[in-house]
């Protein structure tokens, strides 16, 4: 029996039964990723496995190159990239059998079978044969990247997109529809980053460009997102994002950031204090801003990046040195969205966390803000970057089942950057089948319920970000 | 076979035998609730089931508030008092079956259950039969309050008393015993609240008044509160308790406190460092008064409140919008702890944490300052509020397993405002069952030992807080 | 069938196999303890079980006597010493069938049957038979110290030494081996010790004796270390440890270190400010020195200590009063390792916690800084002291293996002053073994695969260490 076989993470008749007749076969709404737009736009054919798996066009595989450096792979053939595609899949193939545990090793088997049909298990003994098999089918039109998204029914997919973009490709996108939804994000942290004046003045003339102003104070920077905001809209945007160390509620004045942000045009770094200031007031407007447009805004908090200066230095962001924080986000997280609760701002709301110490702060602080306007208005998002795994998976979902309404769960996302990853969905529509299956089984959830029960599953996996995102 | 059926939550043979046999007819010791004395003494009848368990006399139930408001329910219903009994009633049969997987699920069935005898699930489909069946019942004797307490075999109940209260319901309730102790517990937190002076000045006056003195300094204060604890000594109280954000143990000097008090008591705000000082010295002194006393000191860490505050100006306290804290704990506590430790006061203790995170952190301070006087002297007490379910107890079980001894364990109480909660010890009881009866079928316990372990259970159940509290 | 049977902590048939089949007969590598090197190289005898268990040479063993006190046991058994061997025992007796769920259950009857060929469970029923027997058996010399080390395969046992430790009982066991390689390990807390201004000159000056100098400056203090570094170095030693509240990376220049030394030496307390950069530079410098060397580095961080200071007085450290910490470390932890990398200068690193919560800091901390150089390089270590337990293994193990390579773990270590705690490898074994095997079982490792899990238990318990230290 294969490896990734029909009952794969089901481990009992009720999950069986909840994941074939209600999970496996519902679209996938991916509210939030990281594809590149203009390789969906493109239709990119892929070179080999290993510029999918290992070194994609933009930032290769982080989670991958961590593990490889783990198992004491040289840099030479990862970011060094001194070796050929046969020799840094290899180096895959050797490391594999080493990831048993980690999400790697069934993210690996599960694409292998998923996207390329091969049920083998990948190792120094088989690496051969399937870079042979895989690069045979990326060659064909059947592996482009559009084809690849379609093969798993993903009838949305939300790319992340920054303010001064021109969004080309998904215009382009939407003159030569291929079965799927392409949507922009917001995701403005370039338009907040004060904290390198010199590269921030470049990207506000980058931004006011785009907004055809010029941008010489605050004001006019809000102006300038606005009109951007309005054109992401009209491009059928419906979905912010921030990435966040913490939360920021610091008190401040209209003036006090007028004055932060002449200083850092005029190329002088903020002190401590102004940067705390400013992000406070420039998270408040953009969640006004959302909150006018019927937006949802997403907040992704708890990374340290780029700890490794010696790396960062070589091979720059995102490239596998960062890892979790420890901040305290209970006070500024209830500060602002207090602020906007009482400014009647406050928008659909998706929190994130990356440390799981924080998943039963987070749900208690989106809970204290629902409003009953909206079913599930206050969202704790799904594990995420670290977290997206079985164990952190079912943490969150016992973090907000028992808090919170699991059944109003807006569910999974990749948040990658890779074509083939939406077995990740299948992966999360797994753990939650055996999640409800067991509890049903254990006489936690009533066996006469199981109509209810398959609709909770059948919510958590669509029905829920259908309604909620109305993209 | 109903869903709260006999075997509820007990997923071996052990576990069921234990319960059955061990825990299932155990009286009950609810040594901390909110129950109101007045509404015990008069032997309350409620009005409907909406009253009961949506708008009780006090405060409503925040819990399910919360769900419903999470679950798009208009706060007209709740709080905005808009909508007739049926109506609100209504609105809550529409959001149980949104709850699966929360206590609120298993609460709620469990109250069917156990207080009605109503085996129906609650949805919008039952909500009408049940609904009338439950006020039926509620207008008949075996419904008011006393009949409720007494059918669930409650033993003793410590009720949560101001300082200040004349505890003449406490009275009227000794004078006319119904089968049940019920004993006040002597909460000081308004004594400590000097962060608003107006209201602390009120506040003192009225506990002058109840103290028969007039309270001038800080050490009139102590004086009254004295006088205060020992009448509520005489009336049968043996355990005090305390609502904080973090344990407070600043260095401060007699004349600096004098200072503060004087202070507030002209009707200043108190600066941040003064408050922690003020905090500090109010804390030692009460926990030294319950020394001098040997009563039992409860200390409930870690939430932060009033969030929301557009709810809090229109609705005020504890409906719904508090949340879990993230503090650091460490530090202040073990000073605290050691303070009255070095002075020879450390009287009998039990902590309770809101954020698990802070599980392990809480369990090794607790053991210590044990000084092989009384067992368990230092404990760790249940999960409480929104750890007051089964993911929450089963961490809590643990952590206390393997950091101390869950042999000593005091066990459960409701923290419950509601006369029908007490299926909370069922609940309790049967987790409790459930974690013992896997241990020996794993073979992590002894199956030869057998006795021992019924023996566990009747202790954890009873008579550990039978021979601890002594009331 | 005995409590401590062939297949205890086993659940599975593949947990059974792969324990008996790979892990049962592997040889220990006890890679950090605190053994006493005298008692080793004397080959103590011990005068009875109470010594042994109770009261060892050193510091009795804290884990009872929290116990012991938590269960209501007078001091006067403990630290006071007021009773005899037989009434101490009884005491002990008596408090064991009230540990079941804590770890000292299992140890107690695992050392009992490993050690003693005892199959009784402790109680007050069966203390005294047990207690005569095992008295009997200690007179032997087959329960002398070497004896008990031999009876457990143990290949390699790391002691922990001051710098300024002659090691002549490490020279007295190499010149009569028993057959067990004993190495020291450096552990220089001391010598960063400056909060205590009179110890500290102490200290330096018999630092200096040792090294054959006179440390004036911090950079003598320096050479004299390395002195002795060079010295641990030729008797074997390849492995240091810091114990750490917390990791400290301040900004320092040579001049402030030189300065904050020389104050210190001079009788003045450091200022907190002093004492961080003081601890920054410190730490800088050993990891150093040990990278220089090919060391692998520990750091044990999150403990609060001696904060029982009534006990501490009267019966000074390591006693039974030290507690879990809830410090933030991923800032400090993550300049720290910086710094080295920058420098490159980071050796084999092992972190170790003692808060749960920060497992994931940890890990993700520790993966940061993993350079493709040696498989497995950094290495988030095995749980410790409060954490050495099921509950905290399995945690440990989860987030070790979702976050990284679980297969490169270096496995356990005992961290025990007890020549009778190597059941504790055992122990580590089965649950491993349950871990995995349950996976097995589950389909979330493949049944195809198990050569590879047989050897990644090989690994764990073994091969690891082996090839990583390189003793």
């Amino acid at each position: 029996m294969a490896f990734i076989n029909d009952d794969f993470m089901l481990s009992t008749e009720t999950a069986k039964q909840l994941y074939h007749q209600s999970a496996e076969n519902m679209p996938i709404i991916d509210y939030h990723c990281h594809l590149v737009p203009q390789q969906i736009a493109e239709n990119i054919q892929f070179r080999d496995i290993t510029q999918l798996w290992l070194v994609d066009g933009h930032y290769g595989d982080h989670y991958k190159w961590r593990a490889m450096r783990g198992n004491g792979v040289s840099e030479d053939y990862l970011t060094g990239g001194k070796y050929s595609s046969w020799e840094t899949f290899e180096k895959w193939a050797e490391t594999v059998p080493y990831t048993m545990r980690n999400p790697l090793y069934h993210w690996t088997h599960l694409e292998l079978s998923r996207v390329f049909g091969i049920d083998k298990l990948l190792s120094p003994k088989t690496a051969r044969e399937i870079y042979e098999e895989c690069n045979a089918k990326l060659a064909t039109p059947e592996f482009r990247g559009q084809a690849l998204i379609r093969k798993f029914n993903v009838e949305t997919v939300c790319t992340t997109d920054d303010p001064a973009d021109d969004l080309r490709w998904h215009k382009m996108i939407l003159e030569n529809p291929f079965g799927t939804q392409v949507i922009p994000a917001w995701r403005p942290d370039k338009a907040m980053a004060i904290e390198d004046p010199a590269s921030y003045k470049a990207y506000i003339e980058q931004l006011g460009a785009a907004a055809g102003m010029e941008i010489k104070t605050y004001t006019d920077l809000q102006d300038a997102l606005q009109k951007r905001h309005d054109f992401f809209h009209s491009m059928g945007c419906r979905l912010s994002d921030h990435g966040l160390e913490n939360f920021y509620a610091a008190e401040y004045t209209p003036a006090e950031i007028d004055g932060i942000f002449a200083k850092v045009m005029a190329g002088s770094k903020p002190s401590a204090d102004e940067l705390e200031k400013f992000r406070s007031a420039f998270l408040f407007d953009q969640a006004v801003m959302d909150a006018n447009a019927g937006w949802t805004q997403q907040f992704h908090i708890g990374a340290i990046r780029n700890n490794n200066s010696h790396m960062y230095a070589k091979v720059g962001a995102d490239t596998g040195f960062d890892a979790i924080h420890d901040h305290q986000i209970a006070e500024p997280g209830h500060k602002f969205f207090d602020r906007l609760t009482l400014a009647g701002k406050l928008t659909k709301t998706i929190l994130y966390c990356l440390n799981p110490k924080d998943n039963e702060v987070m749900m208690t602080m989106a809970y204290t803000y629902n409003d009953g306007t909206v079913p599930g208005k206050m969202q704790f998002g799904s594990g995420w970057w670290f977290l997206d795994q079985e164990v952190g998976m079912r943490r969150h979902m016992d973090a907000l089942s028992v808090l919170g309404l699991f059944s109003r769960f807006v569910g999974m996302l990749t948040d990658s950057r890779s074509f083939i990853s939406y077995p990740r969905h299948e992966y999360f529509r797994r753990i939650l089948c055996d999640v409800l299956g067991k509890d049903v089984e254990l006489g936690k959830l009533p066996a006469s319920e199981m109509e209810r029960i398959h609709g909770m599953v059948q919510d958590i996996c669509y029905n829920n970000a259908k309604d909620y995102f109305k993209f």
